[in-house]
């Protein structure tokens, strides 16, 4: 009896056991949700208000269900008005615009498309009239799936061909069972319209996100991105082992991110281009000149990626990469003073576009790199190196010639930067007013990217 | 009046040159815009049997409107059928799966909420039961809008999640106009599912185009870009210019597409993530070692981008690179050696992925071109370089390390492509049809990106 008893508390202990460790599961995956959403929130807290946004827009929308005299005059189509706004609202304004606009003109264009087509083929008979109708479709939906391979359709009208596929469909088809088509259409037509113009509205009255000044923000952290990695590189390279070091290798690893921006650049000058004027962007601001800029930044972070490789010697196989520490004092000086003058002048330049002023500094801080340069050249010149093994010194020649394309690269954005500068009227900086930004260091917008949807991605 | 004659003449004349160079015009655009199109349909046929899918599947399920068995049970929610064609019918079949299972299931999952939400509300008053709506709608929405910024779930749910927030609105909102929302939202889910069913059918019975085995190719094929640039440049760097140059120059550019490759292998991985087994290909194939593989081979691509630019000579602002041909003769012997050694090694591993073989040779090839490296490093020692100056062999010696870190590169790739083939159990080939395969090319299929539709993206 005892031990039944002894059974039955173990049994239950057991269960409550079990019963424990799935709570405690489930509370760890909840924290878990709520830690990752805060996360989201901290990083862009343009997010949240984004949200709710879309649950404004929507219920706006709704009201037209909620009042009679608004819904006796659209009926079950009040309905294409709820669901424009919820594919149509997107993160930024240009991409609302561009997808509105879209949405609007395909419907307009695919909707007379099919009543023409309905009237044409309701001349004939029965038969005749389905059998015309089925061509038409499949012919026009062919050929329009077809255009939308054409690269340049393909960037800024995908949606627009898609929903004009959509519209010419439902509205030449749907004529074979309701021969008020033309009320359709039109009520299909006035509840998009209605749906885009509040979407509109509410993007852009509401703490609008410009994807224009978002382009302009990246384009300058992804500069500043490379001028920290120099400035890193120069102190780890060439210095002994120290507890800052761990601090540096984080921010150094930024530049990463930039190899793989062109996804995101091109998509936001797409987006930009539909925007009118805002801020200190005026409407036909010179957008594709940051996709210059983003190539050469790109570039330089390839060059830069080749240099990295040095730093965590993963070459090490064939040939010895530490070099002796002698050689790398021999070359400390002028790579040091390359690497320093480079990450200052790209550093002036990203300020610069972040203010919008003329980084008119930038050019003597690359004219003092290319002065380094010309410093090393010559100092291969002298005798310093004569009693060197040249086994030794490859990889430090390595490092310093790759120095020396960066800094080629840096005098090919820095000219990027100031045609950009010339092309949208940047101002003239006070001198007075450049003295204290220096002091101070671009506020950098980190993961602005992820907020933007450009595609399906793997993380 | 003959000078009125004249004028009228001369007037006459003017419009019909007005009016010829207007046809002219338009028939130079319409060329243009036919001779595109070809060129687009010789770049990957399979865009226009794509074509013809889209247009045949959007005619099959509008048979639901012609045929009045279907119709009536159905009515007017037949569109959505077509609807789910239009928008769910993608280039490859992982994206369009992705898509179909997003919608079916979010459909279910918003209208279930939806009805539930409808049913709480009716219980209560007329004012509250649209207050009450109104706010179920604006948080629903709003936090499923956020969850759209997790990047887990934006990678592969991010349709669904917005599909969900649709269904959920429409069906909550119209259930205060129509009661019988419990059988719209049916009908709701019922043609959706038709129309999806349709859509997938059409997608996999007729020519499929499978996101995994064109992943598989464009992996091979970024690499074989890879040794074509190396073979190349092995040539042009050494040799004396000749009439070749520009053919190998024009193959050796292609190497610039796999730097921005990232985006594409991305979605590519997400979509084949949802196919079935098909060709060689099982469910669950480790997709996830083709990113790796993709990476790696970007990450040589950025080294072979710094090497191209000792090609080209764009930094010679601040170092003579034109080294003396006595200087290059001296490291042509192990730079041809390790460059060439590198591209058939690529070449091969290429070809092993493409035929799913296990390249059993190519590490041979590495070993060959890690003794070259090795032959270098000891060339170093020798007095060979005793009575040249330090300034003159800087770029050559720049060159051979790069070349070196590309040879590591390659180690790389090649440890990562016997991981794959390890993992997915690629055939032992047969040592006699080696021999024949080494002599023909991967065949390569040019463009295959641009067919799969990414996001938005400039051209």
């Amino acid at each position: 009896m005892a031990s039944e008893n002894q059974e039955n508390v173990k049994g239950l202990q057991r269960v409550w056991g079990w019963i424990r460790g799935c709570w405690e599961k489930i509370v760890n995956a909840v924290t878990g949700v709520a830690k990752e959403a805060k996360n989201l929130g901290e990083e862009d807290p343009r997010r949240i208000i984004h949200s709710f946004k879309v649950g404004l827009a929507i219920v706006v929308v709704s009201l037209v269900y909620y009042f009679d005299f608004l819904y006796e005059g659209f009926g079950v189509s009040a309905m294409w008005a709820v669901m424009t706004v919820v594919v149509v609202f997107e993160f930024s304004v240009g991409a609302t615009l561009g997808k509105g606009i879209n949405r609007a003109i395909a419907t307009l264009l695919g909707g007379a498309l099919g009543v023409g087509a309905h009237r044409l083929a309701s001349f004939t008979g029965d038969k005749i009239e389905c059998t015309m109708l089925m061509v038409s479709v499949f012919l026009i939906a062919a050929l329009a799936t077809y255009t939308r391979f054409f690269p340049k359709l393909k960037a800024r009208y995908d949606y627009g061909l898609l929903i004009f596929i959509l519209t010419f469909s439902l509205i030449s088809v749907s004529g074979y069972r309701d021969d008020e088509i033309l009320d359709m259409a039109q009520r299909r037509l006035t509840t998009i319209l209605i749906g885009g113009a509040v979407t509109v509205l509410v993007c852009i009255l509401i703490f609008p996100v410009w994807a224009g000044s978002d382009l302009h923000k990246i384009t300058a952290t992804n500069i500043e991105k490379l001028a920290i990695f120099l400035e890193g590189f120069g102190h780890l390279y060439f210095q002994v082992p120290n507890d800052n070091d761990e601090e540096y290798k984080a921010s150094m690893d930024e530049y990463k991110s930039v190899l793989n921006s062109k996804g995101i650049e091109d998509s936001l000058v797409n987006f930009a281009k539909w925007e009118p004027r805002h801020g200190k962007f005026r409407y036909r601001h010179p957008w594709d000149q940051y996709l210059k800029i983003g190539s050469l930044t790109r570039e330089c972070a390839y060059k830069i990626d080749a240099l990295n490789g040095y730093l965590n010697s993963d070459v090490e196989f064939v040939l010895p990469l530490q070099t002796p520490v002698g050689i790398r004092t021999k070359i400390q000086e002028s790579c040091t003073k390359m690497t320093s003058e480079c990450s200052i002048a790209l550093r002036e330049l990203a300020m610069g576009i972040n203010t919008m002023t003329c980084s008119l500094s930038a050019d003597s801080w690359v004219l003092n790199a290319k002065a380094a340069a010309k410093e090393f050249k010559s100092s291969l010149k002298t005798d310093l190196w004569s009693d060197t093994d040249l086994l030794d010194i490859v990889p430090a020649i390595t490092v310093a010639s790759l120095i020396i394309d960066i800094v080629s690269c840096t005098v090919k954005i820095a000219n990027a930067v100031h045609e950009l500068a010339s092309l949208s009227n940047f101002k003239i900086p006070d001198p007075e007013i450049i003295k204290q930004i220096n002091l101070e260091k671009v506020t950098r917008s980190p993961r602005i990217e992820a907020s933007h949807s450009f595609g399906i991605m793997v993380e």
